[in-house]
């Protein structure tokens, strides 16, 4: 047992596969579960991933080892400020988020002498949200990346790494602004690019609408996968790393218009030389072993 | 059997896949495969797809009742010409092109009387090239477009129709031009937008671009899959259906723009309400059973 009682203060796809991770491993003595909607405590309780629920983050932390906020990044800050008269000396407070400079701009301020705040980013997921579209196995292959503060007890970010360890990721150490960089182009911005895409297309006419869903087929369908990932979630992330964002949409948009220049002009070699580079690329993403999509939470495909 | 010869000129992925279909239900008495590399046949020999090879488009096509040609379209024009002296009376030339309107354009003028040109585009693919990359079950409720011209015989239409149907495919007629406005951004965009920033990724700073790799599962991984297909193929049909490509991919800008400035001026609500309307085309991509991807040749993901 890594932990006498672990709170979990959201308990959607992210927290609900790591909640799954620990009933699976014994690693908690208790889970408690907080979130703002009963339903969704109601649902913890009927999957067996919680042992008591509360909608109030102060009762719902005291006496933990550790909490766990996954929630939208724009929560953090009100809830580390009604939560930290409830954590106890020694806690440690980690997470699950998308971002990870606002980690400490928005809960350091508010924890309490002798807890520790340790932010990590499981990277995995799907497009499905909420305590039943967790799986245990959503980690298992991914890299986690924890990014702790350079004051932090080595011994509590020690202890975060050995519990993604238990959920079968891999563990790297970064500095929070080269994580949200690095994130805004391996995801962030494939999330807005995807939204958007999709979005295009809901604003056809009615008719080129239908046919558009109809022959999704054709590459589409995979825009519409990750367009139709949590919007909260994803409007948090892009408000809370604007500047990555901005900046690496910025060559995107850069590289877009020359294609849309060859295209016009019908340079056939500016577009074989780009199409032959990105190969390599995704040569690299077999190699590292992260081609394979998770299954859901039946085996199913999502 | 719908044929006593057939020949495949081409046999790449979508080729070598329907080979396979007419192999499992004997549909075509004689395959011949023609083209253009020496390997390529050797390899459709091998995987006995083919009964007779040659890279002689007009000596492939002799004696046969169907052509079906999966080149990319650049080549369509001086493959039609070079063969056109080889068909024999009441011949079907089909294709399984990604764009139509070109195919009455550069094949139709060198058909001789009494040869039936039935354009179709099965909408199913991998990101996997060449004839290991085919099998049988990849037009498995997919959708197959056929644009047939309006004087085409109907039943040389309708013998198109049922070979599809022996491949699992569902039958869309569909006015050529309408079909390479839907396919604009139901696919060649997508195409594009993948291309575009796994390029972006490939030229980012070597540090920066290795950890894009390792941490794609973050939603990237998915465009390095789309980027990963055929670059010729894929020229081609940018430069095939470029009024089309260039209105789509005005309009997706103009929304990316706008999405830009909403994360610039950090406008929560117009991002939540893009999110959120994205998500109803991804319930209805589901609904039609176009959400599941392929499996690859073992039933392995690609």
């Amino acid at each position: 047992m890594l932990f006498e009682k672990v709170t979990f203060i959201g308990i959607g796809l992210i927290n609900s596969s790591l909640a799954r991770v620990m009933r699976r491993d014994g690693l908690a003595g208790h889970i408690a579960a907080c979130s703002r909607t009963r339903k969704t405590l109601d649902k913890a309780v009927e999957l067996g991933l919680a042992d008591s629920v509360t909608t109030d983050p102060r009762l719902a932390v005291e006496g933990a080892d550790l909490v766990v906020l996954g929630t939208p990044l724009g929560t953090y800050a009100e809830i580390a400020e009604n939560m930290a008269g409830g954590l106890k000396p020694g806690c440690i407070v980690t997470d699950v988020g998308s971002v990870k400079e606002c980690v400490e701009r928005d809960v350091g301020p508010h924890l309490p002498e002798g807890v520790h705040l340790v932010p990590a980013h499981p990277v995995a997921g799907t497009e499905n949200s909420g305590p039943e579209a967790g799986f245990a196995e959503l980690f298992d292959g991914r890299w986690c990346i924890i990014t702790p503060l350079k004051k932090t007890d080595p011994a509590a970010v020690e202890t975060v790494c050995e519990l993604w360890r238990c959920a079968g990721s891999d563990i790297q150490m970064m500095d929070p602004v080269r994580h949200d960089k690095v994130l805004a182009i391996t995801s962030h911005v494939p999330h807005l690019i995807a939204y958007t895409i999709v979005g295009t297309a809901t604003e056809l006419e009615g008719d080129l609408r239908d046919e558009v869903i109809q022959f999704s087929a054709g590459g589409f369908r995979d825009f519409t996968r990750i367009a139709a990932s949590d919007p909260t979630m994803w409007r948090d992330v892009f408000l809370n790393n604007r500047e990555a964002v901005l900046e690496m949409l910025g060559r995107f948009s850069e590289d877009l218009v020359a294609l849309r220049r060859a295209i016009r002009r019908g340079e056939g070699d500016t577009l074989d030389e780009v199409f032959t580079r990105t190969r390599e690329i995704r040569r690299g993403v077999i190699d590292a072993k992260q081609h394979i999509p998770p299954k859901g939470p039946n085996g199913a495909k999502n």
